[in-house]
Order: C-alpha cells, then structure tokens, then sequence
C-alpha cells in the first residue's frame, strides 16, 4: 500500500508527497535491491547530502540511474572542520542544518512531490538520513527502502565469514574513547569497527590492549572500484579513509 | 570478472563451475539486490537448506523468479529435535550432513556447472551457507553476493533507526546462557537478538536483569506478509517463531 493512499483526503486538497529514505547499499549499483533500483529509475525528485564543493558519495553510485528530468536538492553539509566534534556550536550548527533541510523537503512534499532521499548503506543504521526522519516523520508521509550494510560489504571482501554460532558481534564507532573500545573489544567476538580517520592511532592501541591486533583486517572501499583488504598490522602507518572499516572475525561454534 | 574465466586452462580439461553464495535478504524478493535477482533468473543449478517435508524458506523467497528448466538441489537437515544441541552426536551429525551437501556440490562444480546456493539473509552472517563455504574455498571456485540482513528488516519495519552517533551495537544470540546475555546487554546501547523461539523466557529474565526490557521490540516475520511489531512487554506469553529478532533501539548523540 501507498503511504499517499492512506492520507488521501476527500476534499480537493492537495495530498502530500511520500519522503523515501532509500538505502544504496555499500555503493556498487548492482548491490541496490530491486525496490531501491526501481524506485530510482522513475524518480521525480532526488535529494542527497554532500560536502560543499564535492558530487558526493550517495549522488555518484546512482550515476546513469536517474532519468534526465529529475529534480535534484543538494544538502550540502556547513564546513565544520574548523570547529572540534565537541564543541557545543558544532552540535547547533548541524541541528540548524538538518532543521533546513527538513524544511525544504516538507515543502516539497506539502506541494505534492515524491522525493526520494539518497542513502548510503542501511538508512537506519548510523545514518545522515535519521536526522531528517525524526524532524519530518510526524509531518509527512514517510517510508524507509533498508539496504545492504557497509560492513556487509567489508566482510564479504575479506572471504571469510563474520560470525558463527553464539559470536557476539559488536559494532563500535572510531569515534568512542580508548577505555570503551577495549571494554567492548575484550568482551565480544566478531568486531566491526567503523568511523576511523584520524581515529586509527587510538584504534590499533585498543585492539593492542584488547589481545585483537594481530586477527584484525582492514577494509577501505568496500563493493567499490578502489577496494582494498588488508591486514590491519600489515598497513602501519597507512592513513585510511573515515569510511574505512576494521573486522575482527567470530570464531564461534561450527560443526 | 567471472571466476570461471579467471581459472580457464588453455588445456581442453573441463573447467569447474562457480558456486555462488546469493545472499537473498530478509525475504521479500524485492529486497534482494540486483546482482542476485540477475544471477537468479538466469539461473541453470540452485542449491538450498531445507527440513525434510518443508518447501524450505530460502526456495520459498524464489519462487517464480527461477527458469522453468532450472536443476535444483534440495540440502534436507537430518532430523534433529531428539537429540539435544549440547550433545557431541548432535554435531557429528550436522558435520557429515555438511560434509555430504559439499561433496554434492563440488561433484556439479568438477561437471562444469554454475551452482547458486540460496542463502537467507547475508551469507556471511550467521548463515548455513558458511558451512559449506570453509569446506569448498580451496577446492572449487566460489563467490558470495552480500545480501540485506534480517535485523535490518526488523529495525525498519519499528519505523525508528537502531544506532546513532557513537552508539555500541550488539548482536546476540538467544541460544547464549543468561549471564552473558545480560553481561552484554547492560553494555551494549544498541540490542539485536536473535534465535529466539524457545530461548524466549530466558532473553526476557536478561533483558529485566539488564534494565532494558520496556524498551524491547519485538519483530516477527521481517518484510514478509505476516509480519508483526510489537513491544516485547505486551507480547507476554506469546509463543514466537526461532527467526524473530528482539530489538532495543540506541539512543545515542544527534544533533
């Protein structure tokens, strides 16, 4: 059922158009599903997040997909690399941003267009597209396309499965202080490691702490052109990209 | 590249057939990925799990997809439920029955047949398929399609996102003892937890233990025609299926 059939009113008012929060998956096309693919090649309306200056991850893996009349509304993320994560200001300059967008969006759907809004990997899973979903899913008619996960993508790379069993798997952001990495690193399986960047230094000490080193594989670009897979210990002093993501694999019960 | 071209001999020896690990997602076919509905309507040979008597589930997420002509091969567990999981025999059957179903495949493979392997969910996630993928890697030539997780149906079909910011993520199994269960539960921000079915009394004492039972979900049936969401404190004394998912949703940083 259509989310615009379910509000249709009957009176002559305009009905609002459908927000999609479609999942790309980890960014080779041919890993979209089916739903996503199809929603995609008759889209009226796209919107997407980018750096200022840059195409952007999320628009580029749909190249050549999207028919040539379509609308496109480019998010463009302030520049906040000027401003440290914890800083306060940076907190209020993003919430100022989403609020915009949100707004712009709501717009359009208030005038009766469908907007599909592009999404990396699984859009509820540590993704941008949450941010507008929470402002807008008490106004607007939404639904949510899931995806393919980048770390699904990062372990299929490595040929060697993630989990087995009972493994407990932990996914831990990059981001998180040494002290809560180790404590979570110790205590699981399988480990997915993501958000790295700068944080690689502080990631390889917890791992070190953590006795999970030297079974640790790194993964930059996974299911896109430049894919790479490594051992971890086998890439020092390698600056990797935020995007990069670190596996531990489970080692659980198998008959 | 296509794996059988990668290992063609210039000698006229009959070249193996690639097995393919298709990850075919949570079970609508619509959210399988494009690479695994091409690979599937073109497809010569599938192989799938099943229990003896049943349609099976992964052949079910197929149907109608298939060439008429297609070969198919049906992997039937051996009878199981009067032998308890913890007992050695237990293992030792499941171990020759792997051991069997690889031996099969590989003898299709040595014939120069293409055999796609259906496989629910991601393959590498928990998944059967990995069982006969560690015995047929160095002997035959495979490839596995990442495919969109069950959980991921789950946390969209609660229409809110699982993890945000720093947010730590764990998947447990409901087959662990309570202990670990709540050991990890009081860590963790972010819950999937599956195998649930019978193990259901004992996640819920962990999750009350933990503190994090009224913020539980219960989801059965992930995108498929009976699916049902409901908090897990109003599904008391509801019998579910072994494939539901418990999730508790993270509550972590956002702007």
């Amino acid at each position: 059922m259509n989310a615009r059939e379910e509000i249709a009113a009957p009176t002559a008012a305009r009905v609002q158009g459908t927000i999609w929060g479609v999942g790309l998956g980890p960014g080779d096309p041919d890993l979209m599903s089916v739903r996503a693919d199809r929603l995609l090649r008759r889209a009226r309306h796209v919107a997407y997040f980018r750096k200022a200056g840059r195409s952007g991850q999320a628009r580029r893996i749909v190249d050549g997909l999207l028919p040539e009349d379509v609308t496109e509304t480019a998010m463009e993320y302030p520049v906040t690399t000027e401003i440290p994560l914890d800083d306060p200001r940076y907190n209020a300059l993003l919430s100022r941003f989403y609020a915009d967008c949100a707004a712009r969006l709501r717009a359009l759907s208030d005038a009766g267009h469908e907007v599909l809004v592009l999404a990396e990997g699984d859009p509820f899973f540590y993704g941008s597209f949450m941010h507008l979903y929470i402002r807008l899913r008490d106004a607007v008619p939404m639904r949510v396309v899931p995806a393919i996960t980048g770390m699904a993508a990062a372990w299929t790379a490595t040929g060697t499965p993630i989990s087995w069993g009972d493994d407990v798997m932990c996914t831990l952001m990059g981001t998180l202080p040494e002290e809560a990495l180790v404590d979570q690193m110790v205590r699981a399986d399988a480990l997915v490691i993501m958000k790295i960047g700068r944080n690689i230094d502080k990631i390889r000490r917890a791992l070190r702490r953590a006795g999970r080193y030297d079974a640790a594989w790194l993964v930059e670009y996974a299911a896109m052109p430049d894919q790479t897979v490594q051992r971890l210990s086998e890439a020092e002093g390698r600056i990797t990209p935020y995007f990069s993501i670190i596996l531990v694999h489970g080692q659980g019960r198998r008959p």
